[in-house]
């Protein structure tokens, strides 16, 4: 008999650490995932996620999560630190440095937790919706590699045309799921929070640039622990409850709101702040008068 | 002539800090800001960036702050170490932390920025309330310590009685501003984020009680660059333009809004998990059946 090797998800293949010296774990950036000026920064985030689940003093499960992209990180290898700095009964916070030859390019903090048998409550409904096969496919325009890796049904807020006027209103709902299908664990989850397009692009002209402006992305999911591999394929149409559904309102709401299905609450948030000097030069500029 | 030096604002005590060795800052914690465990997390998360407006390497201002409260920081002395990780040539990242006796209680990411004259939208409206002066003063409990330092006037979801039922919606609106007034500086705005009482505790049962759940915290304000000493006096009936309204929707949505009148957006989100094992006991326990 002979055993045929599958190749692993794309996904699974940009998250993939190997540990090196001091506690070190080292990455490669991956072609599937860039973006115009680096990885995508979901990719980064997810990275970042599974270097504290690997990590052999983790504790528990994400419960949130802040990273700061500090520079662009160059196609190539990337060390990741991940520094648990306070370890409680139920709960345990780290600190993260993401390096490229010993230089910072991205920061984090992210908290871990058990999740106890409490009190909690999800006071955010589920945005009104049609279902997915109701939605037409729509993704993001060709030469954003990652977003390939996404399929896409926008219920409101889909890309601007390059033609399209100003927009007031910056919210997105969509349906996405990760293509090809792949289970929802947290470092997915930790990606698709990051899929939202930079509320300027919509903003101010319907033109496509690099982000600006800070986006913060809050959600809070948690991948339904009573089957953990059928969430992403529960898409379909015949089991529509455990939705991908996720709304965003760009600064300063973005991505507040997911499916309720995702329970217990736990809080993710992404900020990303101004481009450095390389790539401020693409920026917008346009003036608006209020 | 004698000179009457006159005793600094209480908040300005609370976050004073003095350079000591290898770097670090040192403060202490002050009674008037004890909240019922260690002191009011907004006083922490303001000498937070007190730290690193006094760093000499500080570049711009605050643009986003995350604060992870670890553990309790007991009444006494505790040091702040503030280091930039990455400059570029308009922002900076920083990585903070907060020991007492060298055990870090406190770990903290900000970044600070150079603002640009660029395009900016401040899409989410100031919440529709009536003046301050018809608002009538309502506060904490008298034992929260802390509190008797903000004037507070809730236009709903102000602090429920004892005796209050389960309460559906967890969102608070209400004007604040400093007693005695201060001029609204950043450490000053970076503390009134997290005037907000834990969203369990109206959610539940209105019992007061530490916060158990992750409790995140963002708004947009900026300090009025023009006038920067006129935001706390402007809140008097002549002048209620420039107002210091904030309203407060706790997870998965707290702090979401605040006045327009605070531009360019900026970032600030503050992230509570559960409190450590010694405190553990005193959350709330109560399932509540969906």
């Amino acid at each position: 008999m002979t055993e045929i090797d599958a190749p692993p998800h794309p996904f699974d293949a940009a998250i993939a650490l190997t540990p090196v010296a001091d506690g070190r774990m080292r990455s490669r950036t991956r072609p599937e995932y860039a973006n115009m000026v680096g990885p995508f920064g979901g990719i980064t985030a997810a990275a970042l996620v599974q270097a504290v689940q690997r990590h052999p003093d983790r504790l528990g499960d994400p419960i949130s999560l802040t990273v700061n992209y500090a520079a662009p990180i160059a196609d190539g290898d990337f060390d990741i630190t991940a520094r648990a700095v306070r370890t409680n009964r139920t709960n345990q916070h780290w600190l993260l440095e993401l390096t490229q030859d010993g230089v910072v390019t991205t920061t984090a903090t992210a908290v871990f937790g058990v999740h106890r048998d409490t009190w909690s409550d999800t006071e955010l409904d589920m945005p009104r919706v049609p279902s997915p096969d109701a939605v037409p496919l729509r993704g993001f325009p060709d030469f954003i590699a990652w977003a390939r890796n996404y399929e896409m049904r926008f219920v409101e807020g889909a890309v601007p045309d390059q033609d399209a006027g100003e927009h007031p209103d910056s919210t997105t709902t969509l349906w996405v799921r990760d293509a090809p299908a792949r289970p929802l664990d947290f470092p997915a989850l930790t990606a698709l929070c990051d899929v939202f397009y930079p509320g300027c692009s919509c903003g101010a002209a319907g033109t496509w640039r690099p982000a600006p402006s800070p986006s913060p992305c809050t959600s809070t999911p948690t991948p339904r622990r009573s089957r953990p591999k059928a969430t992403t394929t529960s898409w379909a149409p015949r089991a529509p409850t455990a939705s991908h559904a996720a709304t965003s309102t760009r600064p300063p709401r973005c991505g507040a709101a997911t499916a309720p299905s995702w329970r217990p609450p736990t809080n993710w948030s992404t900020s990303r702040t101004d481009p450095p000097a390389r790539t401020t030069s693409r920026t917008l500029r346009r003036a608006k008068e209020p």
